[in-house]
């Protein structure tokens, strides 16, 4: 099989999962990974066996003093490439899209990016056709993916009328908890909606979501809360469908023990997923609510590792070794090992 | 002027804020505080000079021992007031519902409480003149007391259509973090609507809200987050005006610097307030965003104090010295010192 | 070859991983795991097709009902095997010994029960000798095993004199941080010493240690602070040397960005350790001094694996499948993946 | 009286604590605040009618436009007054020196400021004599401040032979822990000892003490942990004796509930202190314990407000208005309320 050969460039909390997640592909070969840093992050790429690039020339002999071996500069790794994965801090990634172009080398941006970079925005069950012989694409943020991935999903059932959402957002991510947190508070957005709404629509544009969001005291996963017009009284159970008939999505339950965020972080470690990482949007099903024509339901996004198989899926977009979205789809879960229930159900669920 | 003869019975949280509130009145008599305890709260009440009785006789020796010169016990208490006010822990109060009418003391009691104990529920700006000669009434939680303020305030205006809310409540008071807190993670509640949303309705029988809640990790005041839809397109100055029509709400700025629920805190402080103490809800005025007929706002409830000036008044209500709600709320605001405005206003603002 | 025949009652945070670590092992065979509730800690045991026996027989079809399989009772798994390790709650365990007895099992308990349970506490490194042909052992607890190794250590290498330790405990484990947490605060042990370091004799009677401890806001490993009196002057690298020498200690650097306990997580993590478990005890080279006969050293244990390989040791030495000390922690240390150095060397580093 | 004139120059956590201290005293005239912000925190400068100046001209009318009356600028400030304390951010201050000698005014920095800048390091207790007629001196920090006024207490007592210190630090003030905060992690110090220790030899040099220190993860507040080796064997009431010797040093207990950081916090505010500041160390008195020589003791310093009282007498050593430093110290103690006991003593202590 030809394999698409990819690389990453940016070796942070979402480069190095995207990095595992193109290993684990049958279809895809990782060149290698580039980066600028010397520290901790990067040397743990040598100790898994990637070879490491330096994106910036200049930095190659102290990354070699710090003991990196350095395979090259990132020109030498865009040469032997097809698709790179730019996951670089925003701002710095839209400046390297002239060198990526110039190489001939196809891109793949992460929701930091603004949509006009690259002036599509992708998640995989939304919109992978679209991508198709694209040269670049953005994969949206966390938040506006499993906003993609749950309304896409009521709208898909003919259900959905106009949604509002509460987002509650982890403060940092656990690497830099020690320097970027916030300490027994709450942080609202200044902005009403704030802008994961809004982005939303860059992949499904005739949605009407507002959404408010605040960063409160904790550093892993968000929660997000959901008030939902449907377009006619339905039950919990043709809800539940919905979101069934989608990708993606799992559920979890209170009755077993899941009764908040670090008890479904306590979950992945116990399953043994590598990084403890949750590429599904877990609904908690036994709190979802349909009242009449209205829908209430709130769901965790594990923020570092939910747009891992949307990369995936985006390389087999734009490389074209994949032309149907929904097969790609079931490749990358395949692959990573995502599933619709994390537990054996109890015998007493019925919804 | 004859005083109304007060009694705090559990000096905790709530119950030290009332005491303070009683004091600062001109028409109250704080007679005494019961307790069961001899920790460091109960011999605070000692060094400000407030007599402690004890709640049960058979605690007399060891509070006694512990430094605590008891006054007497809850029997004696209860034959030099008019009004107890009940803040014990929940449960335990409604034992002592038997207790007081005994005695002939009237009853105030806290949200901890169901409605169904006294059959009131009690918010001033609601529904004051309706508790007028009774002998108990129960003052709302701090949670439902802010939803009554806020969304009375719109429907006193003829703009409420309906609300839903999301309520992102502090994990544990100050005093009791040390063992009671959650840590990195959010808990969501198990159920929608959260209880919050009903027992506003124990007040305003006839609104239409729902509440969803969760717990994040901070200890100090809640968050709400509101998604209201009014009657009619307004402006957001109409909204302005009809927050400011009601007592005990006022706004806080982001480009104050007000940012965040630790900002609101240090600025109590800053104002010189008996500990710490906020008694208004302190809406964002500058988050607060209209869309056509629907409202968006987010705002601060300081749980341990929101409820003290419906105590106060609550007590004149109860014992009947002033028969108008509207002057006792100017009374009481007058006493602890309640804005509608905490800082000097800049120039620039305008709404 | 014959496996020892091994089981773990109590499948929480502890006997999890230690169930993990017997499945890792070429001369052990996990017979299966015990426990009496339902949620999704057991379920989990299911989904990594470990047999799951009832502790109580009266629990048998609840457990079933919630889609666990059962494969027996307690008094069933004891049939089929040599080996128990006892994970359940402080007191719990003590009270299944005379059981254990019963059945002919030997047993190893955990640092929550009290020494003289067993008459033994158990560190590999230490006297895993004294542990042969036992009929059970008491590995000792986190904060103690990681004592024991770095004095003992130390000692070996004659340079112990006295040591002085305080100890910054992570206030809950993150699986139950929705409910055991301690938020914005830092809580002092009532006693001096704490019982840490009179533990730490129980495996190494003639110590002198003394230890202060206190719990702070996190909820994820332990940081240690001592200051030790060494018997004479000496060098740096003498005393690296000598931790060097022992089993189960590794050196962290703030030089390669491990700054902070958030920091090691996120590399176990990194390295694909399962769980994100450390087992070794992480020293930070570049912050130990020495000045004179005075050394002062910090370094993180990872409270909820520490113990693992210690109670793999101990299977084999209440076994006496492996007679020698040294050679049991080479194959649970290879079998586990226990280091050294976690990363490349830098070029620059020499102490 | 003529009283002393005095500005506070930077009105922030430390700067608005020693304005109210200033006002507290019958011989000292705070002339006004100066700072360069228009948020809330010099607002409410505007709310206690204190007046304010801008530090910077250019600032003025930034000032003004956000609802603050500007009384001037610094120069004019500097024309009217005899002493200015200097609370600007570390490095600000020390440019400032220049300018304030110019103009004949006395000044006083904070501990972020080197003590080569004034050449003169200050604890009220140990050395207010050696600031008479100086022109400059510095306040030490919050750390360097406790541990110069218990170790000086040993000292004193002639118990004192070496210190050993870890200093666990509160991460950051409340006003800006919604930026500035760490989460669910421990950060130690890179360099052994911490820089507070040597620190306290710039006011007591014979000092034989060696700190290590880290950040934990709340925002209020330090918890310093103790081993001391005295001069010869003492009891523990020869300690304490010692302890209470020594100004500004106060007892908690555990018996009286105060367990943790958050306890003696909550009990500043219940005392009615203004902003729940504890100026005193406050030394748990039942957790301290002697063996033989050795001394192991914890304590909590209240790092916002512990250098009020140290700044005010320092404001009467460089003017010179009150040559002898224990009666400034009884003065600055009586005006603020500094004690002994928090509350009353049970019967039951003695040790």
């Amino acid at each position: 099989m030809t394999k698409v050969r990819v690389a990453v460039n940016g070796y942070g909390v979402i480069g190095k999962r995207i990095a595992d997640g193109i290993r684990a592909q049958e279809d895809m070969e990782l060149v290698g990974v580039s980066d600028v840093v010397s520290d901790y992050r990067v040397k743990t790429a040598v100790t898994l066996g990637i070879p490491v690039f330096a994106s910036l020339a200049e930095k190659t002999n102290e990354m070699r003093e710090a003991g990196i071996p350095i395979a090259g500069t990132l020109d030498d790794l865009l040469k032997r490439i097809d698709v790179i994965v730019d996951a670089t801090p925003a701002g710095i990634g839209a400046k390297n899209l002239a060198l990526y172009r110039a190489a001939g080398v196809k891109a793949i941006y992460q929701g930091g990016e603004k949509h006009e970079l690259t002036g599509h925005s992708f998640v995989a069950q939304a919109n992978y056709e679209s991508a198709l012989g694209r040269d670049a694409t953005r994969v949206v943020s966390c938040n506006t993916t499993a906003t993609v991935r749950t309304l896409g999903a009521l709208k898909n059932a003919g259900l959905l009328k106009k949604a509002r959402g509460v987002l509650i957002r982890r403060a940092s991510d656990p690497w830099e908890a020690h320097k970027e947190g916030i300490m027994n508070t709450l942080v609202p957005e200044k902005n009403i909606p704030s802008h994961q709404g809004p982005d939303a629509k860059t992949v499904l544009p005739d949605l009407d979501v507002v959404t408010l969001a605040a960063k409160a005291a904790h550093n892993s996963s968000h929660g997000h809360f959901w008030i939902v017009e449907l377009t006619r009284n339905a039950s919990k159970d043709e809800v539940l469908a919905a979101f069934r008939a989608a990708p993606r999505i799992a559920f979890v339950r209170m009755s077993d023990g899941i009764v908040a965020l670090n008890s479904t972080i306590e979950l992945m470690s116990d399953l043994g997923r590598p990084r403890g990482d949750m590429w599904e949007v877990a609904i908690w099903e036994d709190v979802l609510t349909v009242e009449g024509n209205e829908l209430y339901y709130t769901y965790q996004v594990y923020n570092q590792a939910i747009v891992t198989p949307e990369n995936i899926d985006a390389i087999r977009a734009l490389s074209g070794i994949e032309r149907d979205g929904a097969r790609s789809i079931e490749k990358t879960d395949r692959a990573l090992g995502i599933v619709r229930e994390f537990l054996p159900t109890s015998q007493k669920v019925t919804s």
